[in-house]
């Protein structure tokens, strides 16, 4: 993925994940120096809306939004943040 | 949660997550100084089977033997580790 598209995109996440991947609220995960396939895994199973429970109807509205490229750039950007 | 009880229940975590909260294999997440109730979240949509997707499955039979205090447990141990 492409950091600096990822750092573009990442601006709808930080009102939640905050502007440096830690998460403003306790309920929602940090997301700096996440795993980058991990971060990938999950936000395919929000946007196929296999992921539910807790706030995953918000994050599944979220990743809808995304395209792939989309996911794998800001998957990248967030597993870089140290 | 009572982290000294967590750790210990972590043991059966360590083989993907890490003995220090930090994932051996790049599709699971890493959980060290993850936010506690995020992790509580997580664990109990893996234990209702409402995660789906990924690796997914392999949470659900691990959450599965979890109790609910394991689970405020194991959270408060991963989040305090820095």
């Amino acid at each position: 993925g492409d950091i600096t598209a990822g750092k573009a995109k990442a601006g709808m996440c930080a009102g939640c994940h905050g502007s440096n991947g830690k998460a403003m609220i306790p309920t929602y995960p940090n997301l700096a120096g996440q795993n980058q396939q991990y971060l990938v895994s999950a936000l395919k199973a929000y946007k196929s809306k296999k992921r539910n429970g807790g706030q995953a109807v918000v994050m599944q509205g979220m990743a809808g939004a995304l395209s792939e490229v989309d996911i794998d750039n800001l998957a990248a950007y967030f597993a870089s943040i140290k």
